[in-house]
């Protein structure tokens, strides 16, 4: 992203940097919003995030290592403790004061590790979205993660019109009659929430599968909200019309965490938590198995999609929505209120 | 392209999309003047051309399927008939009457499938050049197809220029002498068409072999024409000078269609027919094998030019031109009269 | 680099286009200051110098032959004698008066082939840098060559701050004390010099193998010189405090000619001479061994910062230096006034 394009992300916010246990004592490293991140943790176990660029020469710092619980760059040895001040030069004199990398605020919340991307004294946790039923007591949680060539609000616009389930997962997220489910739009406090019922239907072929309804007629409902551009949460309830034992309703957590790397790049950490089969391994791997053949099918579609706007002439090429459009429609004027807003209210060339 | 550059190519015309037998009931795609096109037959046979980008969020349609003659996109369903109107949106509603993709003028002629780039109705089909005599009786035809990094110019430029037969394809097609034939130029409404004679001469290899004429003497007569920068049409006629049957003279009609993909591509689709050792396996093969050889010593040589003028630091560059050049400088001219005819008559982002 | 960019490379002076043994009778190509350049030896076996690029239709000559000494294109044939001149067009018409490449001034020197990139009169060899001693009696020669993506300065940087030897190379070149020697910087005529002492130390492992000294104490010299942009010239000397025998000096030339690619890539042939062991072919081939990881080390370094720097959305980052980078600082003020120097005394698009 050049200066002078407007970027299609907020930066005042908090964002998904990884998943929890992708981060160690090894360093892990993302890029994030044009930015490349080091991730690692202390000796105590707290993540740090930090600039991965020695404000030296330029070095990646994660191809070097840890000295305890600083950073050693292995270019010429510059050493930085894990708030980003250089504590170390080679030829042993004091580190300039402008030797700093950029540290970033960092919490770990529910399966995720969040980092602010912007002023750091304006980094609030209670801004960042409860995500902590997706580990709790009585759910089961697989995640895995994606690195797609897209830009991130296009991942929000396919989880918002679910009407692809029907056609791009028809083989297992979606039936024909899905597709035709009306929705209900909320926007509330910057917060775009869906409603969706399907009664007395087929259930999907994954989810009957792993719940073990297959032939049962149920009432499918489908709740999602986006509290904030970094993520997508979504329930899948199923209700059982034709019960053999007690259990009547079936319930998926399904959480996505949608953050850029650039324009053109997002990473997807995606969770999913059941209230059924809880602790089977079985019907774990079963889900994991569904879940990954439909998500590469998200993958392979965001793409090409991408490709065929980059290489098509028509640089004025208008799209067409219909109502399934409307929730993606309003995540983005959303986003795009929050990103002129940023920009009004920051200096020219003052981004940190 | 961006939009403010000239393009090196005319849209209101008929360019080759494909052999003929590249299309079928199932998807072909190619990029065309800067356009994703799809390519199908309906049941009854009849090719479609339309543009390759649902309207709704530009998923490439070729990822999805006929339902009869219609093509349902595979992210949400939306279903196109094959002059690209919108008849299905996923919700059930009415599509909306923008919800269309720009569908394509297409005849069979000839070996190849054509379609028309610019304003429909101006679409005539008496303006394809006649290539039947390559499918007639008394002839047998092969053929094939290159992708090529060069603008198609540079292709027109090089048939045009038949020196280099000598020097870049001396093993197959090219002898010493050939580079020195005079040639003689005509520009006759529109059309380019250069004669060259060589009398009383070897016959280059591949010919010699495939004709029987290895030590013989020959006439070579050399004709090319290039009634319209999609096309350029060369017969071949060698006359022995020492036969030993009734048989004195060997044709060759050897036909490139020339379409360009973007400025810096370009497909070439090559029909060679020949009207001796008609239906004979053997020598088809041979003439292929040489002719393969030959082509792909082109596709070499564009290619190397054109990363050359990539990479060279001196955008000022200016190239050294000499009589061999004269056709290509005419075909580049009149290439030139008819862009800026386009540009003159088409209102400013009105194209289509 | 397009035509509005200020150069980070001055054209008037010789690079080094290549190790002496890599010209021969066979066409050696090379891209030197964005420019294509064709190598070749004379019957003679004089060097030749000249734009790898045919002046009628940009084929590179490389993909051709040689008649004597000439050079016949491969495309359509035209004919370069070695100075440049077109003396053979296909038709056997006289070649037109511009129908001419450039060739450069060509000069073997020391280990190296130069060539002269600015305007052919001013072309001096006398300015050439002397390496004859490389080559010399009593000396024994490895050398090597590296393309590497980066800036042609960020390698001159790279060798002018030895603090990274610590680090980047700690398993074969550094010692942690050799980051914290002082360095004694002089400028004198355009030239940088460096000096570095380290007194009563162990030496680095690598040179300490091949020289025998492992766990003897040494007093450490390093000088280095860069008397043209073009090249970086060091001493490095071993004074065994605790001899064995009556041999106390090691002495190791290292030169390394650095030439620009374009502004992202850059050359770098390598040449290390020692006066010890000298003929012994296992002491070589230790030594190649070690500087080949250690070079590596440095290829790697490069590529991933101008990875890093293209990367970053934030195009106004500032390093931060220490004193071990002023040297480096004063190349790149040095440079700097050479190429503003070029550009107010060469007239606007005249660059030959």
């Amino acid at each position: 992203m050049s200066d002078d394009q407007t970027p299609s992300y907020p930066r005042e916010m908090w964002w998904v940097v990884a998943l929890k246990d992708e981060v160690s004592r090894t360093f892990t490293t993302r890029w994030i919003l044009d930015r490349p991140i080091l991730l690692y943790r202390r000796s105590d176990g707290s993540p740090v995030a930090m600039d991965n660029r020695c404000v030296h020469r330029s070095f990646p710092l994660s191809e070097s290592w840890l000295e305890g619980d600083n950073v050693v760059c292995g270019y010429h040895g510059f050493t930085y403790e894990p708030g980003g001040r250089c504590i170390r030069v080679p030829s042993g004199e004091t580190p300039p004061p402008d030797a700093r990398v950029q540290s970033y605020p960092v919490v770990e919340s529910g399966p995720f590790v969040w980092i602010w991307t912007g002023d750091p004294d304006a980094a609030d946790p209670a801004l960042i979205p409860d995500t902590s039923t997706m580990t709790g007591d009585g759910w089961s949680m697989i995640s895995g993660y994606y690195e797609i060539d897209a830009n991130y609000l296009d991942l929000h616009e396919n989880l918002l019109d679910l009407t692809h389930f029907s056609y791009l997962h028809a083989g297992n997220l979606g039936t024909d009659a899905w597709a035709s489910v009306p929705v209900r739009i909320e926007l509330m406090d910057n917060m775009i929430q869906t409603q969706r019922l399907l009664e007395n239907h087929e259930p999907p072929a994954l989810y009957a599968r792993t719940m073990g309804l297959t032939n049962h007629r149920v009432d499918r409902h489908s709740i999602a909200s986006v509290p904030t551009p970094a993520i997508h949460m979504a329930l899948g309830r199923l209700v059982d019309l034709e019960p053999e034992g007690d259990r009547t309703d079936y319930n998926l957590y399904v959480i996505h965490a949608i953050t850029p790397a650039n324009e053109e790049q997002l990473h997807q950490f995606w969770v999913i938590s059941r209230d059924y089969a809880v602790g089977d391994p079985t019907v774990g791997d079963e889900l994991s198995k569904g879940t990954l053949q439909a998500f590469q099918e998200d993958v392979d579609a965001l793409s090409a999609i991408s490709d065929m706007r980059r290489r098509d002439g028509r640089t004025d090429y208008r799209q067409v929505s219909t109502t399934s459009d409307k929730a993606g429609h309003q995540l983005r004027r959303l986003v795009g209120r929050l990103v002129r807003n940023e920009q009004r209210h920051s200096p020219v060339g003052s981004r940190p």
